[in-house]
């Protein structure tokens, strides 16, 4: 082992060095699609975050954000789901650490039809059934409750950035809902 | 389509049809078994049966039953969980239809290690959080709820039949908890 | 136990039983979806089967069929993928038993959107992929093989029948293929 | 966006940084645990890798690895199988990017009961087919092949470090084999 000046802020990253590992490792990211279920299990409404990007241009979103040094999937799952539904969401995490889908986002265009400019992502994805009430707190101007239906419509899809869209269909196919 | 006289009673088999049935055909059937879920999902407790057979010897065993004609999985999963857990367990179907695995009895020794000297069963196996009372209605004794690790144990895995202790086993790895 | 003749043809259904059992019983299916791989495990072609139906009329499907009585999941699967896709096709069955999904078809229009006529069948869906020559051999006409993106095209998916063009997103979905 | 000198080696990481980053942020890592295949599908063996460490401490383990800037999980995956197991192995990579589980790899004694002295690594986990010949290139002294029941013995289970006996556990209950 080396010796080194131990560090005050272990798991602490500045903006800088937020912004250098950006550009040299894979990022690890939870992703969640809200979603309501009638007592049956079948998915009635999955919650959509509508917000707006620096230039003012408003798009759909899920729940989505870094898993911190330390800290496991499932704190950093509730820790963004609070950021972004509010306290009260009552979110219910699913008994298994299996992701649906793994999406792997690039700073460029790739494979997975995947962007995000800023970093190399790769983004655990789950459905987290809430029942409690939602009210966005942090950037989220909007938390929208739709149908499936409408989650899948033509209007609804185009309004997600960096191939989120995706995302929304892979989930709703996982609980057997397709076009 | 031939001319037959409308059945009267579709859907329903006779005890004497249902014992022919199940030399005959596969049956359908779900299994559940119900854990209680901290607020960050993972599972602190399991809930087994504790049953007598007809020659008296005591036993463990999970939610299981059979669907009925044009009954849907997930409405067969609530009534068998009804029956055994009582109206107020609660229980949370999960969103997905998909089973975190199939479950095949045999009516005789087989590679599948799992045994129903009654039929040939495809048990499709879920893992269902509850959140209410449980209070065993029907043959259940009763509703035990153990630690994963107690659930685990050499003396519980030997008091299931069938080889259903490797579902618990198979269900407990799925929400990753392994021996 | 009952005393009764031995039946000479156990697991044997006539077609009158078979017919009679159809109106009284979920019967258990399997589907499997046909897929080429790259080396490194992207689906770049899904083998769909074109079957015309008693009045000529011209669809698409997927390899399905019953699973009989003693039969596992896995020799069925063996069996019918032979039956549709002959035998040089070298299907390697995937190694978890767990399905991607569970199709439920019922006789009459249901919250599923799966109908089948005949029956209540409960499917088991796999995706399985396939390195030899496929030659169908039974019923189908032709099996063709279409990239991910031409099989959910509207056409493709409007030559479906029974509501399959479902089974087929969420396969694709499943190996993070949307639209 | 900030003005800065071109990295003449985007993705490129010193040791000392390296290092530094893994104090810092959670690593992306694949693990993959090959096994032999029967034609039904059913796995009948599971390749180990035996590796000394640094005090020449004998130990098994599966093939795992990072995940680098810009690479894709299947790329990883791909690499550190042929890294581990030669480049004649024929690894087949599964169809879904959904790992059997995600292993949380903490630098001290945590809930996941995994632990990694080096970092905190998130491990997506996988079960990989292979059908040709295996030849332990870099750090591996050997592969062996176990059957299913052999890998879960007592005496193979305490042979991993780290906690990877588990993995072991949670991939073979996916399979459908438990103890």
């Amino acid at each position: 082992m080396s010796v080194r000046t131990p560090d005050p802020n272990p798991g602490w990253l500045s903006e800088e060095d937020l912004y250098e590992a950006r550009r040299r490792l894979p990022i690890v990211y939870v992703e969640a699609l809200p979603v309501r279920l009638d007592s049956l299990g079948y998915v009635t409404e999955v919650g959509l975050l509508y917000t707006a990007d620096d230039d003012g241009q408003f798009y759909r979103s899920v729940v989505s954000g870094r898993v911190m040094y330390r800290e496991t999937i499932r704190a950093a799952l509730i820790r963004h789901i609070e950021k972004d539904l509010g306290s009260l969401a009552l979110p219910q995490l699913p008994p298994s650490p299996a992701p649906f889908t793994v999406a792997e986002y690039f700073p460029y265009p790739s494979e997975t039809g995947l962007v995000d400019d800023r970093q190399h992502a790769v983004s655990l994805a789950y459905i987290v059934p809430v029942t409690g009430e939602c009210e966005p707190r942090q950037d989220a101007l909007e938390v929208s409750w739709l149908s499936p239906e409408q989650a899948l419509s033509p209007e609804v899809q185009a309004e997600f950035t960096g191939g989120r869209e995706k995302l929304v269909q892979q989930a709703l196919a996982h609980v057997g809902m397709a076009r």
